[in-house]
């Protein structure tokens, strides 16, 4: 789905949609790395971002790494297209117990419209994931007042 | 799972549990109802909480239908276990506009260690849900550290 | 994503596309009842689809109810439609131990071009089912090759 | 979750579970290699077991790749367990079409009681994956009737 956009454009055009979501500025996302079809965020452990046990909430787990799938496939999308989540499953192995997380958001396969994408999220240096996610995003094209 | 405990401990068991989630004051979320196998959430749009096309995040609706599935779940669990989301898969099938969204969970059976529920998300006054998801949940048993 | 067609001419199409299906022959599944949105199959035990505890494959199972969640959504999309699977969730909540299963599946929402279904499987008489499903269906449009 | 156990020992118990299948016969499912927490297999191409368009069933990828996952998952658990999915989602990225198609599963993070894997299924001889799948599995202990 990629064409001649120079990569620069690329980011900047993940960089400028992140920067229009409120929820990212509420859980305070960072954006480390991006290339095509593969994007890492990272989060600090927070207080406010807790499940009853003192752990980072699932809920919290889960918007980052959808994010971070959501821009893996938007990367690799037309410039001019949006991006929207249809459905992602994810498995929550281990508490997210640490002080700062690591999610990536890697391409499976991008077809017409659907792009398939495989999140991980690492607490501190952990080299085994404690979340795992497999996300299906869409390409949407034209659809006024939906853009980035 | 269900012992001889009483409804009125049930809910407060499941309110103490809520209360502790730091998320859950972060997104303003409001428990509506609660039966054993089933829970009534609520959330209101918030700027804080969007997407880049200014509806709500996904992430958001997630955080709060898998909150809702997880104490449908924990409900129905005996009163010293403490419920973990295993997985989820959540399908957004509209975007999430409006003022008030609410967010039901309920178990579909329960199993002697797993729990499976469905959970739907609906806007305003909407009778169709624009979000739905099927969660596994597990009972923990005699983990230190880990209550409610 | 329904039109003026007569529900007998949906019904002779569904019908149409399940006898093309080499794996339902195999399986020896039965179309048990069909309306706009809701279709019901059925599948006997049988020693060639067994795990290796003498149950039910969930292979088998999951083939009938992802066709029975294909076919709801295949009876609400417009009769030049083809339909396919784009992703399903499947939680087995309890072994297929039974001499006959009967699976439903159903339309959450239709959208312009998927369907969100849920499925379930229960054995013999019994109301709880042992199985759960959350498909997404897409609608294919101008495949050569594609139909039905 | 592993132990003491050879190698040779863990893989003629994946061959002796496996041959209790009698889905994977009626598929002509082929065990092409095996270690610890990686499983391959491989279907051909069959009349049988297509679905309306002439391709593969996605009954039939599912069901293999369920039990690469579930003997990945097998591999690493301790011998006198036995195996069951829990759940899993599978995303169908392009049509099963191909002559023998070969099935991965992997064990991403094992736990007490549940095991996560992912698995891939390729056609001849792609590269890319043509369906991803994200498997919960449990390990059963003393429960009469059920082993391997």
């Amino acid at each position: 789905m990629t064409g001649a956009e120079p990569d620069e454009a690329m980011a900047a055009r993940v960089r400028a949609s992140l920067q229009r979501q409120g929820m990212m500025a509420t859980l305070g996302v960072e954006l480390v790395a991006i290339e095509r079809g593969r994007v890492r965020m990272a989060l600090r452990h927070d207080e406010r971002l807790t499940q009853q046990h003192g752990f980072l909430h699932a809920g919290a787990v889960a918007s980052v790494l959808d994010s971070a799938c959501g821009y893996a496939a938007y990367s690799v999308m037309p410039p001019e297209a949006s991006v929207l989540t249809v459905t992602y499953t994810i498995n929550l192995m281990a508490p997210a117990a640490g002080l700062r997380f690591t999610m990536t958001g890697q391409v499976v396969r991008a077809g017409r419209t659907l792009v398939v994408c495989r999140g991980e999220a690492f607490a501190d240096d952990a080299d085994r994931p404690f979340a795992a996610m497999q996300a299906t995003l869409t390409a949407l094209h034209d659809r006024p007042g939906i853009n980035g």
